[in-house]
């Protein structure tokens, strides 16, 4: 969710962002990385943990912008390396629809995600990853839970603005206990 | 696709919306509107003949912009009532994935999908509408088509910026030849 | 589930039924009836009362068998039908992709999916219904629930076969809480 | 489409096999296997050559029955190994649902799809494959085409039973030319 460190052709400057961060929603996407097996089922999800836009150091998706110019499969490559490393070798799904669609509002009561930067739609996808993935840049840690323990209450509480739902939602499109 | 008839809380200015359109990528909406039968099956794609932004007059799908604080639905049914008239009784998809994202930009070789005003990301959704449907505002006319007739070569190039794509591929979307 | 009163292009006695089902998986369609608002969002899950396989008294989905020379969207439409009687006025989704596929085994080691009586592949869909709904022939009762009403603790003890999976991975499909 | 090299749990005698496909439909596995690049777009699109159910040597998809006892995954898996050889590497999507339902029928007119065997019903999958692929038992040949080459009409004459339409649909689920 750095704005920074972006490309050339979509940089904006912070003051730039600013002023467009109130005039439309920006399109954002968040992955959930996962381990599979050799028949596709989901064995773990990956969980950042950083410092989030609201202030707290919770447990977090992949998540950040798409810019000007940019491709959605381009965006969710680039913030899966920056947040998991060079060699994580991502497998960016074939189908470009995503999962589900989610709206960050700065207002909690509007769909219960929450930004309180902006207004953001998210594209949400579920992303296999095969090589050895290392928290980088503004990530802390990278945790691997099971289904199981990813949708237990004590990790709910280390989520903030909604990603937990979000969380829950990918595990459910996997065909697992939500 | 018409951005000054907007509500007030995502009104933007022409001057402000210039600006921003080159700084970030928009989110659109695309709809396929349809008439369906009891089972399900669509018999009929419905077309709008319109003024583009390419400043042609051609048959198009129903589009038009997320504004600032608006929930993708609200947009999608904003924008099916503004180009099918107040009784269209749109059936909005309960699931908030669309079928394909459709990525536009003023350059024709990124993606085969071009807006010359802009990079939008629109997403695409097959909307069942059951009422009585009169092309408004900016549409001049407004044609339903057997999904066979809509693959035609002749109404393919009738529609310009790729949208005879997404038609295509709304129309495989739900089973039936593309 | 009952595979007694069937169109007779597809119809076993049950002699034959008891043999064919030990030798192939079964097609079954399992449905979740939704009241929806204007804008596409779930507001009521419907819930069925009856006799189960399992021979207990459960909350239920709409579910059965896909006959042979049937197609898929008609074995959906007959069920809902049944369960919700003949004014129910089902909307089958134009798409003929399932939200999800559920796989009940006999043994519930397999997929925590269980059917005593055979090894059945299931297509499950939200199916948005308009009209009045009355339970009829098998069903004792059905029961209109909110999305929060239909995850709790209270709702999953009553359900079995793990129907309260599929009717939560449901809930997910469409965006909200699981 | 053999049916008889399957594992124990599910084989049937040639014998009960033809009473059985006479009484309810069964359930298939359609795979379209795709070479995809680092963005998750798909480059390559895999035709096996193969003696087909009606007789015809034709360009065919990877297809199969699942077993009693089996798995959707599991079938998915093994039809795969069984085409492509033992090195192809499959990518199983995480998600269990199809991308699109293919019901054939011994009659021509009810979906267009046809097997002159019996009704099945099959969950359509596009599935990467990272690894060696060698056409093997009773494929005849495999074949690499781009998805401009696939959907062209002479490729579509080479394939029966309506698969040329499965392809294309495969084909505009990856967002490409249908």
């Amino acid at each position: 969710m750095s704005d920074r460190l972006e490309t050339s052709v979509g940089w904006l400057s912070r003051d730039e962002l600013e002023v467009v961060r109130g005039q439309v929603p920006l399109v954002y996407v968040d992955a959930v990385p996962v381990r599979v097996d050799a028949r596709g089922i989901v064995t773990e999800v990956g969980l950042l943990l950083r410092a989030m836009p609201d202030g707290t150091i919770s447990r977090a998706l992949v998540s950040g912008r798409v810019l000007y110019g940019e491709r959605v499969r381009d965006a969710l490559l680039r913030h899966l390396e920056k947040d998991l490393g060079p060699v994580a070798l991502p497998r960016i799904p074939p189908n470009p629809a995503p999962f589900t669609v989610v709206e960050y509002f700065p207002e909690p009561e509007v769909t219960g995600y929450v930004d309180p930067r902006h207004h953001a739609i998210s594209l949400a996808f579920v992303v296999p990853v095969d090589g050895d993935c290392q928290p980088s840049q503004n990530a802390l840690d990278l945790a691997w839970l099971t289904p199981e323990e990813a949708v237990r209450e004590s990790v709910r509480r280390e989520m903030t603005g909604g990603q937990d739902r979000v969380l829950r939602l990918a595990i459910a499109h996997v065909g697992l206990l939500p």
